[in-house]
């Protein structure tokens, strides 16, 4: 009755080495966050199927992990389509959860409410290098708050965290939602293909300002609203000066205060961080969740593509789900991604533990191994990492392996050992 | 399109109050067990239904949440049975996976091997107040150390955990299987009938020695085997001389080496620990599970009933999985249940954060918000928990919440504040 050995399809074992990378990140994560005044909260791993489907999830709907129903519900003969037979999947982000969460619980919560989620998810894609079906998710979401207090202070927690894991050289994009539209009004694109502009616009880091004109050319729009289009873009430099430049041209069709928002967020986060990174104002920044509803903000880092956070305002989304309109604005890191980064890069955990090893040989005796133990439990006590084990008859190997794991120190113990 | 907001049926959302304790604990357990050498590793939550419905997990394995296949392979209308449409399952307990984990990965592992495992499982019990369907169990396994080395190590360690969370007075009580079957064999049960025999040993704690002799004679059993097995138990003391005193009767039964063994173990622990609770030799010790086959211990605490932790030596289990065999000893802590004694004796985490708060009136300059943000970004580096929110309308209730949520100072920023 063999088991198999491998884990199920896309999902992964995770061994000691990377483990203590994550155990260390997740540590600092919540002592970071917790220093701003998040509170860690948590849901179930298993939600309703009703709620998982409601089509908030978008593509995520299609890679759920549904759970069957059990005992006298379950039919599975008669049973006709999935539904039949289903009940509950597994979570495939934290955001739906966080707005359940907040439905059920918000008479006990404090208003403004700064969550701190950290847990798995599942989603059944394609399996790919990298890439895994069951992955940790890293949320905190401010709610209640209509201000630039919470972006302010969502992007000096993560930045603030992002520092003391070691990054460096990193860049906080930001933009806003209403920016991009009223950017689009101005150059007169038509408004039902505002979503088609933005996602061109979004290829702006890859393909240059030539590629997106090409490309709005290719998709017929006029040519006078990519001339406009590109005058605009060519002009706005990536700081305030930009930013007000964007004001003044699209003065008739911004939303009042959009820019002096933005200009309060960016002058608050670069005034008061400790932080070394740049503050950068994107025009371009588009962010693919239509969920959101004013800024979106994105971290990325020198030698890696892709972003390693992003967040923004998502105002409308809990109300829809609550029946309660309730403000909202979350980041999210990276956790995976910080963890491959770290790893391949042979990351050390700051201050580790002295590790100490003793190996008793088995005839030794028990007032010896009392010794050798409670001179560990001392040494325990110290704050040092200890192992005591028996002599393995190939110690030469033991003593490899244990040299190998971080053992900087090991003590042979033979029976008429005395001093150790 | 309103959500259903409660959770799913027998889980639960975590509140931040309660989450902070789970937080705090969650990491005493992982630096504490660090510090003796174990090592963090974790499975998927998913496992193979095929190994999940092994009869390895005895009843647990007819409470899984099992998953549905996806795609291609899934054919609701002609599915017959259970099998036709499920691939997956959610574990149930760590054990399992551990086995798989070990199978899978051995020989990245260094020998003897030290897990620790902290995760949620999942089972389909009926729900009941205090019990729920998501849990998390907290393990510590050592593989391949065939000695009472494992013993000693397992027990320190998890009662050095327990002195750190701050419990008193409790017990370690252990036994071995070896002790049980020699002492059936000694008093002349039949030997078909040991399991029944231990079923009524173990409501000892309830019952006492004259309700269990009744229960024995009420099962049929001869008169002259209860007997003898009154004289055992009377005379057998909670400690090393009660051992002594079993070897001695049962010397012609007992598998050689037992005694020592558990005497070795005792002596050593009793020796070395640096918490203090009560060591104890409990020949009426049972543990359920049928996979021991050595060593078996609890911990009680004193006011508590049922135990807090339980494990015991499994040597046949993983090879059972595997095909190799290896010898195994386990020590599982009730996570839950100490989170929940916790609550209920409303525990406060030592050397907490001070908490400030500030409160910053909307119409305050930038100028202002950024001096107050600078501070607190400094008071954050410092060690304290800091948030900085916007004031709202009723900021007598908002004051409130946070004198509720723990914050000592709360500090009132207005327009024209200059001292803070």
């Amino acid at each position: 009755m063999a088991l198999k050995k491998k884990p199920v399809t896309g999902m992964k074992d995770i061994l000691p080495a990377e483990m203590q990378i994550r155990d260390y990140v997740m540590n600092l994560i919540k002592e970071t966050y917790r220093g701003f005044g998040f509170s860690s909260i948590e849901t179930p791993c298993v939600e309703h199927i009703e709620n998982l489907t409601s089509k908030q999830g978008g593509d995520n709907e299609k890679l759920i992990f549904k759970i069957l129903k059990r005992g006298e519900k379950l039919n599975v003969a008669e049973a006709q389509t999935e539904s039949d037979v289903v009940d509950g999947g597994l979570r495939y982000d934290l955001t739906l959860p966080l707005s359940r969460y907040y439905a059920n619980n918000s008479a006990s919560l404090p208003m403004p409410f700064k969550a701190l989620q950290m847990g798995s998810v599942w989603r059944a894609d394609r399996p790919q290098r990298g890439r895994f079906r069951q992955f940790v998710q890293c949320d905190i979401d401010i709610l209640g708050d209509p201000t630039f207090m919470a972006e302010i202070e969502l992007i000096l927690a993560t930045t603030t965290l992002l520092g003391k894991v070691g990054f460096k050289n990193f860049k906080v994009r930001i933009n806003d939602r209403r920016i991009l539209k009223a950017m689009a009004a101005y150059c007169g694109f038509p408004e039902d293909k505002y979503d088609l502009v933005f996602i061109i616009l979004d290829k702006m880091d890859k393909i240059g300002m030539d590629g997106v004109a090409k490309e709005l050319e290719e998709s017929g729009f006029s040519k006078e609203s990519i001339a406009k289009c590109v005058e605009i873009f060519e002009n706005t430099t990536n700081d305030l000066q930009g930013l007000a430049y964007c004001k003044e041209k699209m003065a008739d069709v911004m939303e009042e205060g959009v820019a002096e928002n933005l200009e309060t967020i960016i002058t608050n986060v670069e005034n008061t961080t400790t932080t070394s990174f740049d503050m950068i104002f994107d025009p371009t920044l588009v962010r693919g969740m239509s969920y959101y509803t004013g800024t979106i903000f994105e971290i990325e880092m020198e030698g890696f593509s892709g972003s390693v956070a992003g967040g923004g305002r998502y105002d409308e989304m809990i109300g829809k789900f609550t029946g309660n309109k309730t403000c909202a604005c979350g980041f999210s890191i990276g956790f995976e991604r910080i963890v491959t980064i770290l790893m391949e890069n042979g990351y050390t955990i700051p201050n580790e533990k002295e590790k100490k090893a003793y190996l008793v040989e088995k005839k030794a005796s028990n007032e010896l191994l009392s010794k050798v133990l409670k001179r560990a439990m001392e040494e325990r006590a110290e704050g040092k990492q200890v192992l005591v084990s028996q002599m393995n008859k190939n110690k030469k190997f033991q003593k490899e392996q244990l040299t190998a794991e971080g053992y900087t120190e090991i003590k042979e113990i033979f029976f008429d050992t005395e001093e150790f």
